[in-house]
């Protein structure tokens, strides 16, 4: 299916480009309270779904038998920037449950943070696995198979009983089963499932409010959240849209974004979860769809926004970013 | 209107982004050869209208009476990557125009090239209006002003006889008149004129054969393929995808990029303009449609295009890029 327009971008009286894309915001028992586009067809969450793929980290107690704690859980959770604390949390976590940085099976790629790419180049060095943006989720996935007494070696692979785990926690939380058709390979070598938006927020939209749970799992969604909230800059890093939100609405709005224009989050003090994706895959459009739709029950997140405002190399307003006819509806219809 | 979806790309089994867009393949005298999506809706050409802007650049003489050669008219067509030749060959013009870089109106940006950004980035340096894509075309646009004693002031305003004429010219060669209501401020501040995919096309197809203009328009046409094939990168840089497929099909091919996802260009042994816009303004996406169109009369640029073959971090595959029914069904309608 096509989905609606979300965002259009306009250059003088014409509209230039254009982004389609799904919403859902739902409750934990799967209601869905607001939704437009396709929410129902399968899509692949990315990074988005992290916070859901730490909950064996915790459940399996890797995260006390090491004596690990917010910061390690919210690197766990997070998509960081390769900056320095990145690193060195990383690099503690590996060393704080015997691993090395050797058995990151993530590759490694330039770092998302521009001071540390700049300090990278004058001092000629080049990125490892530790850079990677999902190096943290990686050393949760080793911490829990050194734990568990699992072989470490391949614990990336989809048979591994650590994605095994993985698969079956998303599966209770989503409410959808994971087949062989629902697998991708992430940009980090993991399996990546394949679910309905509708799935991904109501996953998120059960993160934040525990609901339905074992006491066991209730326990440790609430030190996830706990963990992104303690730690916004470990889940994202300076100045990412998810760490400017999380600074901002502590206690309040958990969140999380993906490759391919994807968000998942919640309102969780509403109890509603939400998740997002740009049939394109532009970050331009998924970070405006979820600064829109944060702000509409928090509209100070209106200014953690990128300028709606399109602005030329010379400062000169050439056009706008504003929300399609289809989003907007469906935001009126969200109180 | 929604145009069809002409790239997927897929993980797994499934297709997780794609891009819509039109294509329009023109002969000089208007007549459709090919298309899919709509070619007659207002887009903005964006850079890929350089080779046109450039046309009063020739017709005034002041090519000639700087003693400029095809460096410079190249220059004036391309969006360089800011690399020490390009930056040395804007300042060269300049000076043999007896204008001054800072006269630039376009604003500055970091270059396109990366080891010119390595370079900066070890040496603190920033970056100026030389570096800005659009110098070579501002430099023309100077030295015409200048040779036609008009006041350089001002140059880049939609009023400016050097703006003027560049409009007259577009209208000329598209078929289509350009009101008001068409024009868009462009990223370098210069007016950017809304055409139909078809104009665009069809402006690319006068420029590739002459057919039914004046001798002296037929003749700057000539000097402008000419330029663009001796001097490639100068068009774009190294690497550059207009840069490589110039290189490879000189005498052939024609073809530049503008930002949003434009590209237009012609076969110009076969009279054929043709132009494409990406309706979300994705590059990979306008990439993979210009090699695909490129290399349904050309086979070998299939080489030249990124590879099709998705792969991760640590080099797996996890997916594919290719052509929507749409587009594959407008390429067989080619021959």
């Amino acid at each position: 299916m096509r989905n609606p327009v979300l965002i259009e971008l306009t250059r003088g009286a014409l509209v230039e480009s254009l982004h389609a894309g799904a919403v859902a915001v739902v409750r934990a028992d799967g209601e869905v309270v607001a939704s437009v586009g396709d929410i129902a067809s399968p899509i692949f969450p990315r990074s988005a779904i992290k916070p859901l793929q730490a909950l064996p980290f915790l459940e399996s107690g890797a995260v006390d038998r090491f004596g690990f704690g917010a910061a390690e859980i919210a690197l766990a959770c997070g998509s960081h920037a390769g900056a320095r604390l990145h690193v060195a949390g990383v690099t503690a976590m590996l060393a704080g449950a015997g691993q090395s940085a050797t058995a990151l099976a993530c590759g490694a790629h330039e770092p998302m943070d521009a001071a540390t790419v700049r300090q990278m180049i004058r001092s000629r060095t080049s990125p490892s696995p530790l850079h990677h943006n999902c190096s943290g989720k990686h050393a949760a996935m080793l911490a829990t198979a050194a734990h568990l007494a699992e072989p470490t070696e391949g614990y990336w692979r989809p048979e591994h009983p650590v994605q095994l785990r993985i698969r079956q926690a998303l599966e209770d939380t989503t409410g959808y089963a994971l087949g062989p058709a629902a697998l991708g390979i992430d940009g980090c070598s993991v399996p990546n499932w394949a679910m309905p938006l509708a799935g991904l927020a109501r996953a998120f939209a059960g993160l934040a409010t525990g609901e339905g749970m074992a006491p066991e799992r209730a326990e440790a969604c609430r030190r996830i959240r706990a963990a992104c909230w303690a730690h916004p800059d470990l889940v994202g890093g300076q100045g990412h849209l998810v760490t400017l939100i999380m600074q901002h609405l502590p206690g309040r709005v958990l969140v999380k974004s993906g490759a391919e224009g994807v968000y998942g989050g919640a309102f969780v003090d509403r109890g509603l979860g939400f998740a997002l994706k740009i049939d394109d895959g532009a970050k331009r459009a998924s970070e405006a769809v979820v600064v829109q739709l944060i702000s509409r029950l928090h509209p100070a997140a209106q200014q953690l926004g990128s300028d709606r405002r399109l602005a030329n190399w010379r400062g000169l307003q050439v056009g706008e970013m504003r929300a399609g006819d289809a989003l907007a509806a469906m935001l009126q219809r969200l109180r």
